[in-house]
């Protein structure tokens, strides 16, 4: 099956880094492409981006959002027609310059995001007020050349979903933005069982081409932080680089209002690094591919029919449930694996279960082992075993939560946040004076930018951490993927 | 909303091509991009994307096919390694040669399917017979250059899923390349009411690289045959081009045999094309974005609340209903509107329908009104309409099995084949001697090109339609798209 040894991963709590890329390889999560800066996103791996995409298009969809396709190819001359969009983007592009067997006369950029395609439909689409609002996303593939793969976190080529949506006044406009926002960390928090941050981005920090930008901030176990998601407010920009109006109610001229977001298979990279062990994954149960895994301790006809029963009535709870029947593998390796895999709950069955009708039920979050009394097999398992894993998925976010709050430090002095950056990291909650030169300096010197002004943060009087000049919120810093 | 006067849209019975493509425009299912070759797929387009892709991904599922992704980017030299693969495709590529503002050293191709990146992988994955069979299916989008865009029929990019299997036997491979086009079969006929011809190809018209190609052929309403599908038995030629081999039970060195089989969004084209008429789109209920549209007549509080509950009552069922509030528009506009939009059922309501209870319902299929007694809105109109939708989908089916019956012609003189492929068309049965010189001037006489040799066909005495010599089946010709 694989030409390394399973039992053995890399440590977490050894060497971060070397675990994060380990664990994902061997649980088949992902793997390096041939093309450099790309990665194969394996079925175990899939089936996680397919779970987001079910969960977070059912709130688009909810939201009266339609989903549409628009081409991979952006001609050259779209991009550059909003400045600040193109200059964001120029030093990642990927370029087809033949097609066809000829030299193309206009070059064609592979889509590093859709902005301009969609926006020169949507001019071509809309006359008035009346053809407002549009609501349109897309599920799609986008490329941001790479040299280094960062598997999940940093690759060339990702999946993602790019939500554009069109309104008639900034109002609704900002509406959608904040409602965006909103959906991505509902996927987190009760998806994924992943506590972040959501606020606003600097100046500095914002999308290319936009006036603002939200985003949502996950800290990782290294102290470092996880931009998980982006929503903007494009204000009238791409529509005045495209010389797109339409007329309002009394016939004037009106430039659109417009908005994007996006959550792409980065956000995996973030669930692997938060929720995993020294012995690999652990997946949430809302998440995992599969939630309970039966394994036969011994092989006879008896257990395997037991195990086929049990399965059968776990199924019938919608639970999703594998029994492993291979042969050629000892129980003890079926465990690794499967905890490797980061399955949260394992159930063993052997002779002794049969007999006494008591099951012995593995947790992996906790990686402890509990009994699940007679009559096993009957309703009492099934209210049991949905009962833990509703148990799980809370622990999971409950854990996650209190790692986020015990690693955010209120810091009102430079020296410290310093020493913290060179120690412990996460976030720091600090002062600052909302000046560029600021930002970049502390960010030259610590490596930690600022991650968002939080969202509902009140005015207080304080002094920026760098300059002393006076300063009106605490923004949250941190180093960041 | 529109530049153009939906009323008018140019008649199928008077000009098949440009109605096809005024009707995909006008009912806003896609749409030219500004890209040559490429189009836009609009919400109302992609909402049957999404029907197929939800029904074809369940059977899928069903047979333990899982869900991956491979990226787009394939570097040149793995092209090559398949000759007739390359020889294939060259034509046809779309070519990256400037990445990350750099001249790149390898180019990079833009898949035009995925076979040889794949089976890179699966090497890479694979030491011995417990490793197979493997068993994945990509969603994806591929690029195939043309210059000129058929809307859904003919564009360089289009959307598709890619399944690519392996076994080690011969015998599991062909299971599974037949297992393909039954799925393929089922999701044309009781989705979208197609009917069609499964069949085996030609060497001449088989994939490049492969041993044999199934297919399942449609005709459509001009007597030109659409290949909607197609599975391939690809042999062992990619494992041993790839020089990819594993163990087998005895340890000796095994070439793994391979299938792919893809249905794409052409589809969506021979949905439009076959079942359309002069008014415009004509959708089969199992397949329809919307099943039943609710018009009311005028518009007052009463009428408003009874569309509302009526609304309310049918998504109970889990029917996908509307109801067309705009004000602005007349009852009169909105029935043309929604019949160019093939809504399968259209409810009328005004103060009379309120009044007396009883339902007018318009059957788009059939051009016809009914009526459905009091009381309406109760559990009666309910279960109306559901017969009413299933009675629609087999009544489209059976059109167009009876369609395609009706223009299949047996055919023993080339004279007759000559003159039915100048003036009605169709598909034609012909004994042919399975000479690659008889089935290459046929098609250079008469544009005719050999479908299939359909599933189960018997052994029959016969003689060549060109060559006279002796021929034992009767293969499907026609032109095709």
């Amino acid at each position: 099956m694989a030409m390394f040894d399973k039992k053995n991963i890399i440590k977490k709590s050894e060497n971060f880094p070397e675990w994060y890329t380990d664990v994902i390889l061997k649980s088949e999560l992902a793997d390096y492409a041939p093309v450099k800066g790309c990665m194969v996103i394996r079925p175990y791996g899939f089936a996680l981006w397919e779970s987001i995409q079910s969960f977070l298009d059912k709130l688009i969809k909810e939201k009266g959002v339609k989903n549409a396709y628009f081409p991979i190819f952006i001609p050259e001359k779209f991009l550059q027609l909003e400045k600040e969009h193109v200059e964001g983007f120029a030093p990642n592009l990927a370029v087809v310059t033949i097609a066809g067997g000829e030299e193309l006369k206009e070059k064609l950029i592979v889509r590093p995001t859709s902005e301009t395609v969609m926006y020169a439909m949507y001019k071509k689409w809309t006359q008035s007020w009346r053809d407002l609002p549009i609501l349109i996303n897309q599920w799609n593939n986008v490329v941001r050349w790479e040299k280094r793969t960062y598997l999940f976190l940093r690759t060339s080529e990702f999946l993602w979903q790019e939500g554009h949506c069109v309104h008639a006044t900034h109002k609704e406009n900002l509406e959608m933005v904040n409602w965006a926002l909103d959906a991505y960390e509902k996927t987190y928090n009760d998806l994924m069982a992943l506590y972040g941050i959501p606020g606003v981005k600097s100046e500095a920090e914002k999308f290319p081409g936009g006036n603002q930008t939200l985003s949502y901030e996950i800290l990782m176990p290294d102290g470092k932080a996880l931009q998980s998601c982006t929503s903007h407010d494009l204000g009238q920009n791409f529509a005045k680089a495209f010389d797109w109006t339409v007329l309002d109610k009394n016939g004037q001229k009106l430039y659109p209002w417009q908005n994007s977001w996006g959550l792409s298979t980065r956000s995996i990279g973030g669930l692997v690094m938060a929720h995993g062990d020294d012995q690999g994954l652990v997946l949430p149960p809302a998440i995992a591919p599969v939630q309970i895994v039966i394994v036969p301790i011994t092989q006879n006809p008896a257990i395997a029919k037991f195990c086929a029963d049990l399965q059968k009535d776990l199924k019938m709870e919608n639970l999703r449930v594998e029994v492993d029947v291979r042969e050629e593998k000892s129980a003890g390796w079926k465990f690794n694996e499967w905890e490797l895999k980061g399955v949260p709950l394992r159930l063993e069955i052997g002779p002794k279960e049969i007999d006494s009708g008591e099951l012995t039920v593995f947790r992996r979050d906790e990686k402890s082992k509990s009994k699940i009394p007679p009559p096993a097999g009957g309703l009492n398992v099934k209210k049991i075993i949905k009962d833990l894993l509703e148990e799980i998925q809370i622990n999971m976010f409950k854990r996650h939560k209190k790692f986020t709050e015990e690693n955010t430090h209120d810091v009102n002095s430079y020296t410290e946040f310093k020493e913290i950056m060179e120690t412990k990291r996460g976030f720091i909650r600090a002062f600052w004076c909302e000046g560029p030169d600021c930002e970049r300096k502390i960010k030259e010197e610590t490596k930690a930018s600022t991650r968002v002004l939080p969202q509902g943060a009140k005015e207080e009087k304080g002094t920026c951490i760098y300059c002393q000049k006076p300063a009106l919120h605490r923004w949250f810093f941190a180093q960041a993927y």
